[in-house]
């Protein structure tokens, strides 16, 4: 028998499973209302538009070249449409500013592998997107915590870096309804997070897999687009944004990107050529279609159907949440962040509540890298119609009552 | 200015451009016959068989699903027809050994990954396949020669690799027709680095991507199946086995798988899911249609093709090429390798080549990881008819009997 353990790099030690997507695993039951996925509905897939995108290539002179390898920085139409994308979103760039990659994650671990050595640190929010610290494990970091609503000490940030034996490398965040929390930074935040990362001399990683999806309130600007203004243009960033079309039109063509100064884009090409080559010339070529197509008119539609869905579920929360219990109010995105009493452990009240309530969630002590959070749970509402939304958060809610009161 | 420099991970001093794929951007000029690019023709991917699967997926009650987030470990129909393909190939095995990755270019990153710390070491052939090292360098190993022509020493291999501070990992090779060589390990070779394996107590690497592509001559046993035979079942085996869609149907999907041991499989789909979550599904669905219809006719169509071109290559080389050089005769794949005359620099021959004789191959130096080699180069005739390898080759015999008679 091989002794795999003996065998693998010290890096493995740090691998765990997503306890998300076991978890989603187990929820999969048609008597469960499930707000646990994280994931967008796949009714609302624009699936038309992909079957003619796909015929149309494979139909014409362009199959050949779709179906060969292909540039490892992504194809040419796409990063197009991607940099004009940019553009509306207040970053002047251009394709060399793009990189495509295999969802926004494989950006993340592409990100992981450019920037950390072992013992560097990286800073994240606490929660935080648990495929994060999954893609930045493999390359053994210290994390510290960015606070972007306190004031944060560079100086003492420096010193816990140097102890751990490393430098802070970068400061991750989601800027947007994040993922766990569904919270949105504000300018003030934005600048103090840009004014730090300038302090420190790190990169800056803004993962904005939801942009897309704002229901209501006006739109912050990015913090690339930020740091363009104050920079002067994006060569002079050190802002590398995370988008995705996962969320807007796909996730199954695994396709998102990065964009940043072209220096760091010409490093993360040869990421990608030695990870994988590049990403599927069929998808790129049918995304960039579809993109181009349907991208407005799409996105509009999801928006007001998640927007009545998280309408539903702030109305049920209100409805039904006993006293002691508190929530974010996204503005936009898919997920409530929820707060139970202290002393309530949110992984204790899912298995109750699976049993019981018929209802699932996602425990909030994952997304925190320190394991605190055990009272905190995540809601996701993309996935369910506003009546069940209402049933399930009723349940929870009487499940939740009964618990506070069993625990008095 | 950001000074990207100094927030580098030390592996980026490690990544660089590959020179083949930077030589081919240079070479795709219409005038030039080129033996350069490693690839399979595009014009006999079968496109209407692709055309037919992405319809079907993306008009029936299965898009949504093939439009959606899938499991890491890969779509169980296609992990099926891949265990059955392996079983095909003497290993007995079912979908639960097999890791769908984004083309075997992943699965070796993927096994750098998960076996491969800092200044552990890991063993190449000499030349060796160019795509291995770049997925390995990430990693930061050091290299020592695999040679499994000659006796080799475990010993000395071990007490080299604790010199560089770290274990042997695992051996790497591609055992049928190699890239670059197009050298096919023979049966006693094989258990000979299988015993090596099993005495370092390290894994084993077989890259197989051009399994199918045999042309004449018996197949000899892959290593896995090898290992499963003398380990009594693959549970207890040590060998990986990376194999393709790439060369068979199709590259442009993106998709390879890895067949192990559950153990090693159940490490991996840890990385998968950190790395990129999954390989699209649509793409998954697609091939695995594609590969239940069509593979047996449509390999035993490519190898006609391909066998007909290597055949014109060798006996062109027989005519045109000067006393002094020597070359493989390959059994199967994409490459022959061709020696010059030592003293004779294939990089220096390429610029003459590409201007005067207007034909392009790729110099061998940089498939050596100790930078020797300077007198080989690769050709490929998988992308060229029978009338321009006649015409590529008579031009590149005069050009070295020249060179080589200036050299006198």
């Amino acid at each position: 028998m091989t002794s795999w353990e003996s065998l693998y790099a010290r890096r493995a030690t740090r691998m765990r499973a997503s306890e998300i997507r076991e978890l989603l695993k187990l929820l999969d039951r048609p008597d469960v209302i499930s707000f646990a996925g994280g994931i967008p509905d796949s009714a609302l897939f624009p699936a038309r538009a992909f079957k003619e995108a796909y015929s149309e290539i494979l139909s014409g002179p362009e199959a050949d070249r779709a179906l060969q390898y292909g540039v490892s920085e992504g194809s040419p139409r796409l990063r197009r449409w991607i940099a004009e994308h940019m553009k509306s979103l207040g970053v002047d760039c251009g394709p060399e500013n793009i990189l495509v990659t295999s969802g926004s994650q494989q950006g993340l671990d592409y990100i992981g592998k450019l920037f950390l050595s072992e013992g560097d640190t990286a800073l994240v929010q606490w929660p935080t997107y648990l495929g994060a610290l999954q893609a930045f494990n493999a390359y053994e970091p210290a994390y510290d915590r960015l606070d972007p609503g306190t004031n944060l000490s560079a100086d003492d940030i420096r010193a816990k870096a140097a102890a751990s034996d490393g430098k802070v490398k970068f400061a991750y965040l989601s800027p947007d309804f994040a993922n766990p929390t569904g919270r949105t930074l504000d300018l003030a935040e934005r600048r103090r997070t840009l004014a730090l990362a300038e302090e420190l001399d790190c990169a800056l990683i803004e993962d904005a897999p939801y942009e897309c999806l704002r229901y209501d309130g006006a739109p912050v600007p990015a913090l690339l687009a930020l740091d363009c203004e104050a920079a002067g243009g994006i060569e002079a960033t050190r802002t590398l944004y995370c988008g995705s079309f996962s969320k807007s039109l796909s996730p199954g063509l695994r396709l998102g990107w990065i964009c940043a100064a072209m220096p760091v884009i010409s490093r993360l090409v040869l990421i990608k050529q030695a990870s994988d080559l590049n990403s599927p010339v069929l998808n790129q070529e049918a995304m960039a279609r579809v993109a181009e197509r349907v991208f407005e008119d799409h996105t509009a539609g999801m928006r007001a159907t998640y927007k009545a869905r998280r309408d539903a579920m702030l109305a049920a929360l209100e409805a039904h949440m006993p006293r002691g219990t508190s929530w974010t109010r996204p503005e936009g995105g898919m997920f409530i962040w929820l707060e139970l009493p202290a002393g309530i452990d949110a992984a204790d009240l899912l298995t109750a509540s699976v049993e019981k309530a018929k209802v699932a969630f996602v425990p909030g002590r994952a997304f925190h890298p320190d394991g605190t959070g055990g009272n905190t749970l995540r809601l996701s509402f993309s996935c369910a119609d506003a009546e069940k939304i209402e049933a399930g958060i009723a349940r929870l809610g009487s499940l939740i009552a009964e618990t506070v009161t069993a625990t008095l």
